[in-house]
Formats: structure tokens, sequence, C-alpha cells
């Protein structure tokens, strides 16, 4: 089944591949490889056991496309997968077979499933707010100094500089949603392992340790208990891709008022099969802008499903914990569509400092707030930040959490 | 790419494949051939020149992937299609090639592609309709006698009669979400031509005639103008989506709590791999209901993000139409995934007449209001509005007004 | 208790006391009384208690702040109205006390007060909405030859003329959104009448006859039935409404384009107290803009936030019905505070012809699509228009169907 | 102008008074006070003048229905409340009433008002927070060894222990909301002042120093520069509210599930005024379940709307940061009124373990899943869970940052 044309439209390949069947089967098999093996060392299963189990852990091993067709019908994707699993063991150990998904439910391989992916997700994003906060310095750095009309409710206001554009409205929010990316992924990042209802009642009292074993196998945290139906720390990570969206948008605004025609300060850079149009060959659209606009006002309403999401029934939810499946990936893969083209674009951003003046100068008679000497105090304010801004950036980048993890 | 796995998860093959990257380019195509058709009636082209294009207007001439693939950068899905179109008729008329989507704008191809998708998508959604009232009907003739417990801010309250549930709280506002789905796609179902500004200059004075002829050629009603930033018909039926997902929404909700084991008044049919669960051998589980929920829980969103999308820039918007393609395919998909489960478990309900009886006695000794004679005149108020609402099912599916375009 | 200055700022006082508090309490009491009445008439009250209930149906005679600080506390705001009432009642005749609200639930009161208070809010909307075309009208005719530049995605892209604006991006979609409240409100202005549990079981075989009855002298449309659980009608107008404000802020949006200092083809008119700055003394803001923005922004969350509601359990919603009483009237106060603004300021728009000529003139170089020219066939596709919208925005001018209700 | 009865009957009068126009006004009349001191501790006015303006930063000495009743139309709230401060100083020193609000912008006041309001919203949310877990804690104290059935997808699925439920899914999860509370509101209760474009460009060198200690005065973190356009810290608090709503409303979902007539676990507390009915006599129904789902259900919405309006233009938004301002109170107010109900009837919920055992009882024979001996690991799991979150709660509750700020 093919994604769509629009979705492709306004994402990346990148991020379509990390939440892509294949990839969200083999990570749900990663998961029950993970168990299989913890449950062996706790002494539940022999080492025979699990080694057949978690040999027969690779997506290439199941169909795919019959495991998605069954999934509606029997409302999980873990059933088939599991189904699919035993018979590829059985193929090999018919007794090992009995043994898969031993004291697991549906919702442990699913949702663990989903964190690998999102791993691999955060990846990507903190990758490119990486290379966008360095596209956003190396632009203060070369235009900084220039002064620019500051605009309020859509009027011109006064003066300010270029540099606290870029430092004040666009660099710090993002440097900022980086750094709680880094936290709420921290937190978010962690197995889910309950069994049946949450209490683990079928692994006797091992529960506890093969949970531990298989949180370290996968390099996730052990939450310690369960988070079938208490979603908060999890989308808490979604609230900041909401929130980073936000920030990409007022960015992407920005550049679209900036880059009318009639203003002209920046333009986003050209280059064959970009931004053209069927019926007006002069134009050059800022197309990074629009795909950011468009994720943020996508993402919103992921969030707020997500949320809605959040009154989930008793031990495990109907509806509301299935909806935040494909809400998730979907305020991913929206996400990632804005950001990606942003930093590629904000690279080679073209900055008419002669037109800022330009501009300027129109107002200048007007009033004595539209002196160009006001923009002194905005390169004040922004070498002032720029200073706690730089090594921010540079810590973020270097930081790099889940770079093991890259697609 | 691939959908990812939740979305097919959530949704119906079908609806993917309406929506689906060949389906959309085709119809773009469709497009492309009724427009170069129509400007040879109005002596724009040569005949010779549209039997060319025409020609090439199939999706197997393309490369749909490629042409995704420099969507993203193109900011547009029309752009690489023209592009492609143009080097297919090329291939046989240098000069035909040339006059490929003369006159019209990127818009007007994708608005009007995506018209044609979404009239496939009607048809499915009235068709499962029509089968989800005929199930409603039979349940209605079968036990609409039985008296139940009516419960109110989810506590007993009285008694009212399971036909009086399925009459008026499941069937009447489905009747009229089909009613009024009828009105809404037919006022929404419109040829998109504009061209660059949407006064489609570049044809002269025969951009009148052009529009209305494409049109006709597409079985689309000629809107007399364009709608390029005026998105109000076309959101309108995307309101009367999510007013479905709720009353959908809503039916499911009850069968969910008319279901639970301890109340266990209703059951959705079981059957192989159907609603089984890995850890509870025991377990059936109402999946035709979670996917309803699920879907009233996504289509809200969606109806909002298309709400806020339509505060569109100038003569095309950037960002705010582009996020309304992948919102627009999104609800339909959302919605078909709630509505065809339902339709296909109402026909097997399992109804428990006795049991709703015992659950009505164990109440009775608390209050008049639980007295089982208040059954009675639920029955009268179901049976006078069965009597309005047969001969509605009855007209609405017989109408059919998109059933040539069933995919 | 106060509104919070937030919503005051966004809304206007009409609106404002439509939904007041005393307000809605008189309209729940003009329910009880029409009720009454009914009862009587069908011989299930004698005249004399009729008489008496109405008699004491005025919300002089209540305590609203006691009526509204016991409503948490009892989960309803009918519960402690029929409460005030009966002991207003009874302070003339005990005997009729007890017969306050016969056969009737909490629903029925306040879901009838909220239609009669819709009604009002309805009448206000539509008064407006007539205002605002007529302006839009007039502006055509003064400025429509005007050639304008047309953008698309944010950039210049040829040239229009102000009258194709005005007609196809703004007018036509009003008028429509006008035509579709017409349709919508007169659906959703429905008597709720069911009791209980929406059976009328407690008036005997004379339930429908009261509710006929009682329809007729609230001028209310009857529904044959109950709307208790199945909002679809209701919501309807809801998401009417929230296609008006997608529409008004596309408006708002053009014209905070169009305004900009830099562009300064339109401003809002100025006036004491309009649009200053504390500071910017140069400075004139487009608050009529402004204000239809932030409603353009709020009313997709009320609508989704409506839809969401849907879902309701059984015979009455435990929380879902009850948000939607306070999303209901906040959509209302949010779309009235953008569409009387416009209405006002697009009365007085100052429009500059020659500067939309002049940055025509900067781009006539660039290429052949910015030909002045190129605005004639605009002038027509304008023209055409026109002549199909003056005489439906008089029709629906005059057509007024809630005027006698205008507060 | 009045609040509406509907967002009276879901929220609370303290919530109400926090965010009232008195609170919020005498809030921008703090912040105007506390600038003129620092200004004049730097230098720039004299003690007299600060003294002056000081003196008449209070509420009552201005016409606050006047102040709303302009702000429409001016576009701002802060521009008629400097005018009237003006005003009100000028009656004592006409020299001081010309540096009121000196180099500051209207935003600087609004955003600070509203941050020293939400100070106060917060000290509510965290008490009742506090309440709520404690009283959760009691319950977990006295019934947590209760088995009840477990119940997954709407389906008895095995059998867990009361302790377990509340531990896992109700308490656990509201601590860590309440810890990422006191996480967020630290970051985002900060000072907002930068002048007419963020550069605080009017107080020549000063500006920095200015900001630091009217921060310092109002006991405001210094955000080392200006958050007008970047609002991701700000509503990163608001999203953490919308997590919080979710809880609840799982709470309430559960709550409302468990206390079925037919399940009959758990009950609201009853009580003169609580959860009756017009209708039936007999009822008692789960009023604070109810106001916490409405919430739940209004709440995502709210934070959708906000990070919508993220995408500011330029140096100050048209539209989305007015719309910002009453969504977020609006947010507070529909919280506080799931919160506190909650809060009251967790303190004396009943909790019938007999029922929790028969209704396994009625399971027992079906499935080894059902067996009560399963509660005994739910209990382990809750009694490791307790011990973590105990002392937790208590150093939460004894944290208390804005305890001196309750209302």
């Amino acid at each position: 089944m093919d994604a769509g044309p629009f979705e492709q439209f306004l994402s990346t390949p990148e991020m379509a591949g990390v939440f892509g069947a294949p990839a969200f089967v083999q990570a749900m098999l990663d998961f029950e490889a993970a168990l299989a093996q913890a449950q062996a060392a706790e002494g539940l299963l022999t080492p025979e056991v699990a080694a057949a189990i978690a040999g027969a852990c690779r997506v290439q091993a199941l169909d795919v496309p019959a495991l998605l067709a069954a999934s509606g019908r029997a409302g999980s994707l873990a059933i088939p997968l599991v189904a699919q699993l035993k018979a590829a063991v059985a193929r090999h150990d018919a007794q090992a077979a009995k043994q898969v998904h031993l004291g697991a439910t549906s919702q442990d391989a699913i949702d663990t499933g989903l964190v690998l992916c999102t791993r691999r997700a955060l990846a990507l994003v903190d990758r490119d707010l990486s290379a966008l906060a360095a596209a956003l310095l190396r632009l203060a750095d070369r235009h900084g100094a220039a002064p620019v009309l500051a605009r309020t409710l859509m009027q011109p206001a006064s003066v300010t500089s270029f540099g606290f554009k870029v430092a004040a409205h666009w660099l710090q929010p993002l440097l900022r949603a980086q750094q709680r990316l880094h936290e709420a992924g921290a937190a978010a990042l962690q197995l889910q392992l309950g069994g049946a209802v949450g209490t683990l009642a079928q692994m006797g009292g091992k529960g506890p340790a093969v949970r531990s074993r298989t949180a370290a196998a996968l390099s996730l945290a052990d939450p310690g208990g369960t988070w079938h139906t208490a979603r908060d720390e999890w989308l808490r990570l979604g609230c900041e891709l909401g929130l980073l969206a936000g920030t990409l948008g007022k960015l992407a605004r920005d550049w679209s008022l900036m880059g009318q025609g009639e203003i002209a300060e920046i333009a986003e850079p050209g280059g064959e099969g970009r931004g053209g149009s069927t019926a007006m060959a002069h134009k050059r659209n800022p197309v990074a802008a629009m795909l950011a606009l468009a994720a943020a006002q996508r993402a919103p309403q992921r969030v707020a499903a997500l949320l809605q999401g959040m009154v989930q029934e008793h031990e495990r939810a109907l509806g509301g914990w299935q909806a935040e499946l494909a809400e998730w990936s979907g305020l991913w893969l929206a996400v990632h569509g804005g950001l990606k083209p942003l930093a590629e674009a904000a690279a080679g951003l073209q900055v008419d400092e002669a037109r800022m003046r330009q501009n300027i100068a129109a107002f200048e008679a007007r009033d004595a707030m539209f002196d160009a000497a006001l923009a002194q105090p905005a390169r004040e304010r922004a070498d002032e930040l720029l200073q706690r801004l730089r090594p921010q950036a540079a810590a973020l980048a270097a930081a790099q959490p889940w770079a093991a993890w890259l697609p």
C-alpha cells in the first residue's frame, strides 16, 4: 500500500523509511528477540529456544503485506506478527514456537517497536536541527550587522538588525527546542513491557528482571513499570515536536514575508527543479518556507489528536491508543518534512543587505523610529545573545545522543 | 514509498487505492487530456495536438516515483507531472508537447485531480453508508421490541427499547449524514480551472468556454469561476466527513459500552482472525468499534487543519493549500477506516435480548423509572421514526449518485 | 463572574450578551413556560397551573449567580434552575410548583435554551454578513477596474483586477457562507424535548403533541423526535461557522498583506482610538484584520472540540455534551469578534489605485506576465461574477430569517 | 461583561478570578510600577516620577469596563491601560505622566501581566494536584490489596489489584505531571521586556539592567532577551497543561466506567446538591468525572490553537499572539475545572471491594486469566511503585514553588 502522493510531497523519504512497514515490523521483531534472550537469561526459556526465536526475528522472513492486511480485522498489528513469527520459528523448532512472545502482550511489541523507530526519527531531527542552527549562525556572521526594518502587526515599526532577527527570533528558540528534545527524548525512549494487563503476572517473580534485561539489550531505559495507558512522557515528546513545528513555522513565515517580490530582502536558493511554476516561467517560489508552513499547520492537529487519545479506558484503550500510533508517525513525517528543506535552504539563503537599507530609507522620513542608527542597540543585543548561543549550538550539535541510530 | 503500517491498520485498501499515487497521477492526467480536447474544440489547439496530448495521458507512461521524488523540491506535484507529460508527448510530437497544460496552472491539475479521486471516495463511503443503514434496519426489525436500560451520564436512568436506540441514536443521524453528503458532494465536485491567477487570462476570450467543456468531459460541475483560494464548498464536504465520523463514533461508543463483559447486551461477530489477543486466548475484542472510535478521534483534527488552511494568501497560498491536500486524503482514509468495519460488523451483530432484560431486572426494585413497561412509549417513538426512516434509507440507497465511479 | 479580558477583547458586547447568563437563563425559562402551556393545552396541567408556572418564568425572579455557583456541583445548569423556579412558583402556588418541568429533563431545557440564544446569534451574524457584503460590493463599484498584482505562493505572479479580488476571493465565498448559514440555521433551530431518556415516556400518549405545541410556541421547528445524543444537525451549523471564520480569515490575510507599509495598496480606516501603538506614535495597525485572523485561528479548534464531543455515551453523554455547550458559545463569540470589525472596516477601506499601478510597474520589465493589460480578462471575469453576485447579495440581505430576534 | 454560564459551569470561581479583568489589569499595573522603579534605579527617571507612577498603579483607580470596551478598537489591551494610567498619574504630576511605560511596548505589559496571573494559576493547580495525589495515596492505603478485573479494549482481560490501578494508572502520571509543571513553570515565568521591537532601543545602554531589575522586583526570571515572538518556553507550559488534562481524563474515564450501575465498583461521594437529575430522582451522577472529561475534551484544542499561533509574523504577530491570550486563559480555566472536582471527589471516593470480587467471580470460570490469585503480582508491582511514589508525592507537595502567590 502506497503512502499517498501528498504525504510524500510534504515529508522526506528518510522519515518515511523510519516509520515504514519493514522498519516497524523489524523493530517489533527486535523486541521479540530481546525479550526471548532476556527470558533465557532469567531461566524462563532455554538458551536454545531463545536462539531459535531470535534467529527468526528478521523482517525478510515474514510476509509484511499479509501482516498488514490482517491487522485491521485482528484489531492489532502484533497479533499477525506473532502468528507469523511463531510459524517461522516452528519451521525449525516447533517447541520454541510456543514460547514466542511469552508473557507479553501486543502493546508491548507495538509500543516498543514504535519507540525504536522513534529513536531513529529523533536522530534525523537532531541532525537537521544542528544543520539548520549552523546555517543560521553563518547567516548571522555574514549579514548580522545589516540594519533591517522591524515590523509589528504587519506594519513597519522601527529598525532592527538582521543578526538580531536571526539570533532572537529564529536561532534561540530552535536551540531551546533541540535542548528540550534531548531531554524529552531521553525520558520517552523507554521499553514497554507489562504483559496482558501491565503486571507482568505471566513471568512469575522474574518479570522486573526480564524487563530490565530486555531494556538493556535494546539500549532503552527501563521504565520500572508500564506505561500502557499512561502516555504522558511519550506524548510530552510529541508536544515538543509540535513546539518545534511552530518555531520552524515562525521562521518560515518571516522568510515568506521578507522574500515577497516587493520587499525582496531574502530569497531561498534557486537551482534545477526548485520552486518553479507551470504557469509562470519567471517565478521562483519559496518552497522550503512552504513546506515548513504546511508542517506548522499540520503538527498542532496531530498533537491535539494525541492529547485527545490520552483518555484511555482501563488497562488498554479502545481506539485512543490505536489512533495514537498513526498520529504519532504522522507528526514526525510532517515535522521532518518542514525541517529538512529549511536546513538546506538556510545554507544557501540569499540576503540582500542593500535592499534592506532601501526599505528602511523609504520610511526614514516618516518617524524617528526609522532612523537606521536604531540598528545599533539591536546589534548589541544580538552580540550578547550570540555569545551565549554559539557554545550552546556547538554543545548540542556535539551531543548527538542518537547518532548511532541514524538510519 | 510505503504508507506506514499505522495508516494501513486504520484505513481500508480500497480507500488507500483511491488516493494512491497512481490513481491521483492518472486523475491529473485525465484533467490534462480533457483540457487539451476542450481547447481543441474551442480552436486553441489543433485536433491533432489534442489527440497527441490525450494519447499520452496514461499513468503507465510516466515515472511516478520520480515524479513524487521531484515534487517537494519543485514545490508542486504538478510541475514534475507536466514535465514528464511534455516529455512523453514529445517522443511522438515535439510541437504538441509545447501545448501541454496550455494556459493552466499547477493548482488546476492538482485540485481537479483530487476532485476526481474524491468522487470515487464518495462512491465508497456512500456504498458503505447504505450497507450500514440496511444492517441497522434489520437489527431494528429483529430486536427492536426488546426493552433495554437507558443510561444517562454513564448511569442507568430508565428503560427504552433497543429499536429506539437503533432508530433514534444510530440510524437517523446516519441517514442525515448520507443526505448531506449527497448535497455537499454535488456542490464540491467541481472542475478547477483558472490559469495562473484565476482569470483564465492565457486563453483569451475562450477561457469560460474551455472551462465549461472540460468540466463536461470530466462529468464535473462547472464552477463558473475559480475556487483556488475560496475553499468553502470543498471543505464543507470535509466538514460533513467530520460529522459522519462523529456519528459513527457515537454508535461505536455505544457498542463498546453495551458489549462490555459485565453488560454483554451485544457482541461484534467473531470469526477467524477477528478481535483476538496475543496475551489472552479467551478474548474477543470489538474491533469494528475500535476502528470507528479511532476514526472519530482523528477526523476532527483533520477538519480543524483543513479549516485552518483556509486563511490563504492572495491568489494561491503558501503552505495552507498544500497542507490541505494531505489532510484531505487523510480524512477520507480515516473515516472509511471506521465506516467499513462497522457496516460489516452491524450485519452480524449479536444481540442478547435476555441479557438486556436481566440488566433491567437488576435495577427494577430501585425506582419506578426502571419499570420495563417504559419500553412501550420507546417502541411507539421508534415505530413512528422507522416509518419515516425506511423510505428515506431506501431512497438514499437507490440514489447512488457516484456509483459509476466506484473503484 | 467576569468573562476575562481576553474574550472581551476578541469578541463583541452584543454576542457576549446573547450568550450571557441572564439571556441563557431567560431562554431556559422561556422553554419551561412554553412547555407548561403546551401541557395545559394537552390536558396534562390545568390552565391555572400553567399560568402560575409561566408567570414565574422571569430571570429577574431568580438568583442567577447562585444558580451558576450550584451548577458545577449539580453537574447541570438546569438542576438549580428548576429548583429555583419551583421555589418561585411555590411562593404563589405550592401545587403548581410540583408540576414545573413535568416530564422533561435537564438537557431539554439547556439545549432548547441554547437554541433560542443561537437564533439571536444567527441574527447578529446574518446582519453583519449583509453589511460586509454590501461594503465589498461598493468597493468593487468604486475600485473594481484597478489593475493590481496577483501573487501566488507569496510571489508576484501576474496581474489581476481589484474587482476580481473582491468578487472572486472575498465576496463570493462570503455569500455562499451566508446562504449555507440560512440553510443550516433552519435545520438546527429545533426544539429539544425528549424527557428523561428521549422517549417522552412521562407524558403518556401526549408527548408528541406537547412537543409540537411547545415548538410552535417558541417558533422553533419540531424535530419529530429528539437529538439528545445525535448532534449532527446542530454541529453542522457549527461547521458553517468554522467555514465562515476561514473565509473571513482569508480576506483578513489579504488585507494584512496588501496593507503592509512596503506595499500599501489598501489601509483600514483610521480614527480616534483605532489601531494605535503604545511604543510607536506613527503606526496605524490593521485591527479588523487582526481580530478576524485571531478568530480564524480559534474557530477551527472550537469546531474540532465540537466534533470530538459527538462520541456521546448512550442516552446522554458524560463530558462530551457538557463541553459542547461552552465550545458552542465560544465559537460564536470568536467568529462575531472577527466579522463585525471587518464589516465596519470594509465600509471605510482606503484603496490606493495609484500604488497598485506602481507595484505592477516595478515588475513590468521582468516578464510579460506583468503586463497591465492582463487586468482586462480579470475585469471581464469580475463583471460576469458580479452580475450573479449582486442579486444574490440583495436576496440574502432581504431574507433576514432571524431579524425578529435581533437582540 | 459576563463570562457566559458555560465557562462558569465548567471552571472554578478561583481560576476565573485569577484571569479576571481586575486581576489582569492589576498585573499589568504591577509591571508598569516595577518598570518605573527599575528605570529610576538606573537613572532613566527621577525617584519622584517613579513614585508618582507606581502610586497610581492600582486597578481601583482605573475604569476597567471602559478599558476593555476600548481594547478591540485599539487592537490592544495595553493601549487603553497606558492611556488611563497616564491620565491617573497626570492628575497628580503632569510631567510624570509623560514617562509612564517609557521605552516599553504593549506586549511587554500584556505578556508580563499574563505571566503574573499564570503564576497564581500554577499555585492553584499545584495545590490541587497535591490534594488529588494525597487522596489517591489514601485510596491505595485503604483498598490497594483488593483484586479487581483488569479490562483491555473494553473487555475483561484478567485480574489486577485496585492498588495497581491507583498507583500505575492514576497516581504515577499525575506526579510526573506535577514534576514537569514545576520545571516548565520555572522556565515560563519570565519577564517580558523588549520595547517596540525587542531591542530595548529606547532605553539606551540601560535596557538590560532595567530588564534585570524589573524582573527581580516582580520575582520573575530575567529572560536575558525577549520572547515577543518566540513562544516556545511559554507554550511548553501550555503543553504540560494539555498533558495534565489527558491524565485527569484517563482517571475520570476509568471512574466513569467502574462506576457504571452494572459494575458499581466505585462511586463518587454524594451529598446535598451533588450529581442529581431533574428527571430521575434515584440518580447520582459522577459529576467530577464529567467535569474532568469535559476538560480533557477541551484542553487539546486549546493546545492546538496555541501551537497554531506560534507562526508569528516578524517582530509582533497579527492575530496569532492575540488569539493566544484568550486560548491561554481558557486552557487554565478548563483544566482547573476538571482538576479541582476530582481532588474533592477522590477524598470521598467510595470503593466497593466486595463488588470487585463479585465482578471477577462472574468470569472466573471462563479462563485461568481470571484467577483472583493474579492480583498478587499486581500487588507486588504496586508496592514497588508506591515505595517510589510516596516520597515523590511528599516532596512535590512540600515544594510549593508558587504557594506565596495563591490567590
